[in-house]
């Protein structure tokens, strides 16, 4: 084992250098790589040449940018001795998008540090975070020669619209990319100074709903009371996916499930985040959700249903005296076991099918899915990520399941059958998809620090190739 | 009484110079006066300048631009002979968005000609009708030296945004608009070929439903499920403002309606346009409304109320999963006698405050009001419409209650007196407020010909001032 102490060692290294990892993620926040927005399209190449460029400067020479239909892939292996085991190391470099601006203190593309955070669109999700492995396995080779197992690393530019370019890649890379565990940091921790490891995830279910009604805008003077309105159809079809005590009221959509026992339930309120912790980190001041469970039940073990966005007829400020033509919004469900994407798709459309009144069409249009996972407590990579943690932030990690969701986990875990430590530094106020997301930057050491003792401890304890 | 046939009559100028009637008119739609978009207020001033030059050049020389808080009023006085009766022409040269702009055949301020048709936001509302009557000044000053009774012209540029700024000028200019009678060219005709006169207005009450949630954008996968969504409660709010059976379901909203006698609706149902007819111009092959009533009731002696817009979360393309912190919607109720806008405000505030759940905060911002007008079909003026119709056409027309509302003319009856006739030239078909708005130039000459009618026939049998 190396020295992990301060000194010459992979640590002594990370704390010396820290000013200029900052610059550095500063320069990786500035690009606007906004994966779902097809106007940013050069800006996600740009960006993952840069990550490209930028893992080859810190010594790995076998970074390739893989092309796909949509945004690029980073990929990279690094192998130091077949005797040891490898660890595929995964992150996203696409970010959410950023409207409305003028909700953001500073521009979302500034990377300005201010209060001892780096805010802007991708600071926490997922480029700090990424960044944070990559400036651990720098640590590694300018103080040892290399990480001390084999890596493989994968980052890609989709994961905010549903990765649906990694499964094939994975597919086709198969050989190339087998490791004996993942690590992903892309989820949150319980708090300030509490760690936590995510041991289970929501899938997803992205969706629009489309209604189309008169042939143009009408003049609702003429029109109005004699012609169907899109947005009050599109208004009548959404406020009745959820009923009075708050479940889905798709019908079939609790049929998959899965029930926990009372026992499990009460484990997990122990550890889990208490109702007004939340509420206060969401800054509403009452909750709401499905009858029967608490908040965090409800955003961890439960469906969901949101209305992410909604849009019909006259946006601009002032009045238009219309019935506008289409109406249209974009919601998307998470899942949970053993719900599956495709089942709920056939439901939800049946729902809305059935529910279109005369006068108008109503359609459905899928965007993204992905399965719910939940991850073995028991593995190798599990284990490390668990004493990385502990010895970072001095406390034994929780162990909680999660209401996001990211599609690479359940892909790892069907096609190679591989184990995933869900290692993440996020706070719950450090508003991801929000206006202002931002990343401590103690927190972005910490998670460096984190990774290179993961990288040690995994080299130490995990079995080699299976 | 001048010589009306052709030749060196008005109508025969107007004849011989109708090709730069066209090209002037080409000229005004090009200026994008939308009232309601602050970006244009510029636009708006320089049309009024425009407007007020172009009335000096045919031969006006009292023409006066009076500023507003808003956008300016061009008004002119023409006194011919105090032993002649006094005409009040209204128009107003703002026209309604554009957006979406990716719906027009040609871009709406490029006055394009296709088909006999002058296609451009504004060109039959109200601009194309508006300049009918400034062709037939030009064509009585141009032949006969001046028209041949007196005038008073007032043009404004906030009807769109319901005439906030028209009150008080009316009131203050009291003394020099005092008429006999007034046209307003701002309506429909029954058909192609078919003239009418419109004898109610509905009234009008614009305003938006705002519903403000979570401090800010929420990542829907962690918040989703325990913390209400602005966007659903929005749709909540307004999927509820109708029955099944149609009706408005604010408590208290028919309390005032006028109850028409089944001979009135009879005889009404003789002229009106049947529903086929309706729904084709509509382009929707289905009608809707409330129970009770045929379509052409539910457009104009019953109140109504649209969705003109709504929005919330994100709006661009893809997905952004998030849990929006606002939503709002953009609403607007046409009324009819003998409700009134104030007492409107009044049922809706309190339906929508009662509505709104915990977790989020509801309100309500009025934008516009416009209370219902009925027309004396006995005036002067509303004869020489008549008569001055009958002569154009061919045909004796239609008298018929519209969907639509017109600040103005109620103003004028409220405040003065004064009987109007609302001489309208648009079609159904005509897309007014929508996308591909167009005027047809025969009938824009054929308005040309009966403002020149209506001024010659109302000089010989109108009362003089009162």
């Amino acid at each position: 084992m190396v020295r992990l102490g301060r000194g010459q060692s992979p640590l002594g290294y990370a704390e010396a250098q820290a000013p200029r990892f900052v610059r550095e993620l500063q320069e990786f926040v500035r690009m606007p790589s906004v994966s779902s927005d097809p106007a940013y399209k050069q800006d996600l190449g740009r960006c993952a040449s840069w990550l490209a460029s930028h893992l080859r400067r810190i010594g790995i020479d076998s970074v390739r940018l893989i092309e796909t239909e949509g945004h690029p892939i980073v990929t990279a292996r690094i192998d130091v001795s077949p005797s040891k085991p490898t660890l595929l190391i995964y992150g996203h470099y696409d970010v959410q998008p950023v409207k409305p601006e003028s909700a953001w203190r500073f521009p979302p593309f500034s990377a300005q540090i201010s209060g001892g955070h780096l805010f802007g669109r991708g600071a926490v999700d997922d480029k700090g975070q990424l960044f944070a492995h990559v400036k651990a396995l720098e640590s590694w080779f300018r103080t040892q020669g290399g990480p001390p197992c084999n890596v493989r690393i994968v980052f890609e530019g989709e994961e905010e619209i549903g990765s649906p370019h990694l499964r094939p890649f994975l597919e086709k890379y198969r050989q190339e990319l087998k490791s004996d565990g993942a690590v992903v940091s892309d989820t949150q921790m319980r708090g300030p100074g509490q760690p936590a490891l995510t041991i289970g995830l929501r899938g997803k279910l992205a969706f629009d709903v489309i209604v189309d009604g008169p042939a143009k805008d009408l003049h609702s003077g003429s029109f109005g009371g004699a012609v169907r309105n899109p947005a009050e159809v599109l208004s009548i079809l959404v406020s009745g996916l959820h009923d009075r005590e708050g479940r889905i009221s798709v019908a079939g959509m609790y049929d998959d499930v899965r029930v926990y026992s009372l026992t499990e339930r009460r484990r997990m309120a122990k550890s889990a985040p208490r109702a007004a912790e939340l509420f206060q980190a969401a800054g509403v001041e009452e909750g709401w959700g499905e009858e029967g469970f608490t908040a965090y039940e409800r955003i961890s073990i439960r469906p969901s249903l949101s209305i992410n966005g909604i849009s019909g007829g006259h946006q601009g400020p002032g009045t238009k005296a219309i019935i506008p033509a289409h109406a249209s919004a974009k919601l998307s469900f998470r899942l949970v076991p053993d719900q599956t994407p495709e089942r709920v798709a056939d439901l939800v459309t049946k729902h809305i099918a059935r529910r279109c009144p005369p006068g108008v069409r109503c359609r459905i249009a899928i965007r993204e899915s992905a399965p719910p996972v939940r991850i073995d407590r028991g593995s190798s990579i599990v284990k490390s990520a668990s004493h990385a943690l502990e010895r970072t932030f001095g406390r034994t990690p929780v162990m909680l399941p999660s209401g996001g969701s990211i599609p690479v986990v359940e892909a790892l875990d069907s096609l190679f059958s591989l184990p995933t430590a869900l290692m993440g530094f996020a706070l719950p106020t450090d508003a991801l998809h929000g206006p202002n997301e931002r990343f401590e930057l103690k927190r972005f050491h910490q998670a460096i620090e984190a990774s290179i003792r993961l990288l040690d401890h995994f080299s130490r304890t995990a079995g080699r190739l299976r």
